[in-house]
């Protein structure tokens, strides 16, 4: 079997942490490198977090590259109240022993897609776009060098949860976002409406935990810890769980549903800064930019990282 | 039983029709007057229609009142595609015999309203705000002696209807919907949320035809002409009743589930102008300024305009 | 000769008062009436203003009637720090005989403007644009029927006084900016531009107090306490006298110079709030909606106040 | 004595290339090298434009390094209606024998300060700030190590050249701009205020043309070229003169006048996208983070201009 390449973009968050994991388990996935950018957290400690799970993954023969530790055109917001002080509490990973690559995360995302061969990268962001957007601006041949851009940000039909118009990853860089949904490459985007979907609800951590691996037993406490948040504020059993579903997307699409649409990102408005103005109902005659995930099925979803994370060390 | 004071402001359209009628058919309220406002389609033809509206039900004592022929700030736009060119295509209504009042509706607001007691009026808003934002302006003291302002409007949970970021009746006069929600009066909101909920299905459209009177008839005629639009573009069996949903509330709250919330609308952007930005799930700590009905049980709903209905001629 | 019917709409203010003195005193104009806005100070003030003034003028025959105590969209921001708590600060006025008419500013206005032959009437704006953009609102008719609006108000090439972009009028109330500036009402524009070449030097003062009478004393008062705030901030030698270029532009124009662009009134930026965005170049092929006054000569300026003022009491 | 080590980021364009010229003509300054960016003209024209311009000056140890095609969150937007097809359109200049260094003109910027002694290098940004954008975001580090930045753009006492608003440079890529400004770097800004008090009289193009050198026809050539558009526009003698203000500016800082303000790049709005609001009367409280020069001896400037453009091959 042809292993498909795949680059991550990333700010670890446990819910990074879960989406890498299951790709690093993943046999049909060839993960090239993990980009990191500051986000949920600042930059030194998402690139630590990268470290932590390849080491944790036992494969630390993929390389971390740190890229940018702001945003474009703001000043950096993050998001400890929901991942804690380290981006990854919950489990006790240890230090990892393994540094970053020597060069920008930009320039090891340029190197690599212009490296192999057109249309067979796949770029997976999990956090901010403020990498991608410097790398397409840098280097625009390889928008269309990319098979696409996978990304977990945005949501139309459940609103915002970092203000009521704006999902964080959007939020903390719209103008990094604006540009590369203008830039024409394939994107494909699970928003909060899938995401809120997949509930982590006990018996799901404990499916984790379950496993006997160190991984699974990660992964459940990283999860039990960032539901916290979530729960208490949608009032839900179990928490949405982000970015995990864009590995699972790049897996087995047929666990989602959605459509081609047009998605433009604002960036001027005090109010509305940061939102995906997804036209899911076809209002417009705008240019469909962009493949909008709009639901999924949660069992297969769980089973897929359950079954995953159970391969890992 | 004392009888509960209401004033329409209203561009009817067909839902407006149906939640004019159910107002006039109900014994619970005591409607004082309809102002008309440019919005589905132009001012005349709103006022034309409210006057048919009033001799279907037999209920020409009712004054209605021609307010503003054009948003505030902005070119008017219409929605005959969806309303048909008279705004009421679907039944064959006769010509209206009587004509409106002298005065402009907003001074029959302001004298209507001071006229009464204090806190004993309810302003029931089918359409865009401008007579209602012109009103507050010219005489800020009817804000507090109002008992409340119930609108049909905006959305959080299912993309806008004109854009995708906005609904119809706030996007055609955004600075007048902005000026309302700031005002402090009391507000309740039935946006696309809950109206979307409330579809007319065959079944339903035909439990007013049965009913065997003129009124239902009508009701019944003006739904299959305007679901029409709505049915294709949603592919959903039925299409949202929008402004019935406000006498409903009026008349039975218990029908519906909602909470107190923030909403500030987006005037500025070019992408989400006409926006409610709606923090229904309190990421902000902006004042709650608005009552946000988010759920509605529609069997409930369609049986007590049906009923309704039918008591009248 | 046949006088030119005039209609203030206001927000005395010193400058505000130097306008009206300016024209009550003046044989060519016919003073219909005086419409107050909150603005420089809150509405009681102004009203109290106007009324001081036309008693100090001897003109008690003036109407005077109160309009909208707010801005259409924005809370008021008042300006007492040039202008003192009273608004009118420097001269010692007597408390008002009299008091204000019954109905709404706006009322007066669209009633007047309605009873006169159309084109015959000229309405002229000092402050904040909120009853002009409410009676248009209401009454879209008198909008073709006035011979023209004569505003102070905006700048292009001065810097703004109140935020970088904007000059306190258009600042106040930007969406009644808006909305008349679109109304396709005939504009002239006195703004910063013009208004900073009339600067009240120290000799200019002292010829109105030279003048003997009531008025000029006043007016020396008036224009010695308003400079003291822009003297310091500009560093010049006398400060920028505003809204007197209305009453002399209309007695006048040839003291002036400008040319017929298009202005836009930009509403939705944070930094650029209540900028008129003026096309003196002509980059843009936006239509042209009004005259703007770039310049004028401040010796024949004065001379005409001066002169105008020493016929009053 | 010590030179000024200068980096130039650029696009020429006529007047782009008196700056550079006279620059490469000056003994006080190292041009350490010439970064190309898409503005007035596309990149590959830019950049064989820069190439054509060391070669004329005899000074091809000078490395030319092309940017950014295009800018961070718009489409380019160009003005050949200004430069002409080339960009250099007047004199016929040879194509160029030379081509540009190998590494994209961020890495070259960031390289070059990296290596030098922290304070020691000028930035000199004579078109659209993409390249500096992109190059503080990758390394926020040189931000602290330049010596400062002084660059061509904006205005506020002008009115704008390619909107209402906006002058040209600012316009093409506001969001740049607005993260330059952010970024704390040490800026001087040559503004169309200063510019549009050089003008190109044909007795200062006669001077080039005097001088009797290749470089002097050339600029000549240029000079007399580029301006027609502006003369046309503007009815003035002479066009504004602007990227040698920069060059002027950092030979001979007292040619000029101005004062440290704040300035912030709109980009949002519509009508105001690209505007510099430049807070030069202090009516806010928002940090000082720009130089603005308001005013300069155009006598003094032309003199230097020709002095050193004399000095060439």
């Amino acid at each position: 079997m042809e292993k498909r390449a795949v680059i991550f973009d990333t700010d670890p968050g446990q819910d990074d942490a879960v989406a890498i994991l299951t790709a690093l388990a993943s046999p049909e996935l060839d993960v090239l490198g993990i980009c990191t950018v500051a986000g949920n957290i600042p930059l030194d400690l998402t690139t630590k977090n990268a470290l932590k799970l390849i080491e944790l993954a036992g494969r630390t023969d993929v390389p971390v590259h740190a890229g940018c530790d702001r945003p474009l055109g703001r000043a950096l917001v993050t998001a400890e109240h929901v991942h804690g002080e380290t981006g990854l509490d919950g489990p006790d990973l240890p230090e990892p022993a393994t540094g970053p690559g020597a060069g920008h995360a930009t320039d090891f995302l340029i190197e690599t897609v212009r490296a192999r061969e057109p249309g067979t990268v796949t770029l997976m962001a999990l956090g901010p776009l403020t990498n991608v957007a410097l790398a397409f601006a840098k280097a625009p041949d390889i928008v269309s060098r990319l098979a696409g851009l996978v990304l977990m940000g945005g949501g139309c039909f459940e609103g915002g949860n970092i203000t009521p118009a704006a999902e964080f990853n959007i939020y903390v860089d719209p103008e990094a976002a604006a540009m590369v949904f203008r830039s024409g490459v394939a994107i494909t985007v699970l928003p909060l409406d899938v995401t809120h979907q997949m509930r982590s609800t006990k018996q799901r951590i404990d499916a984790f935990r379950a496993l006997g691996n160190k991984a699974g037993e990660a992964v459940a406490a990283m999860l039990s810890f960032s539901e916290r948040f979530d729960v208490e504020k949608y009032q839900s059993e179990g928490a949405p769980l982000h970015d995990p579903c864009v590995t699972a997307f790049v897996l087995d699409p047929s666990i989602f549903e959605g459509r081609q649409i047009n998605v433009e990102i604002e960036t001027g408005s005090a109010l509305a800064r940061g939102m995906t103005v997804a036209d899911y109902w076809g209002v417009t005659d705008r240019p469909k930019n962009a493949f909008w995930v709009r639901s999924g099925d949660s069992d297969r979803f769980y089973q897929l990282l359950t079954e995953r994370i159970g391969r890992l060390p």
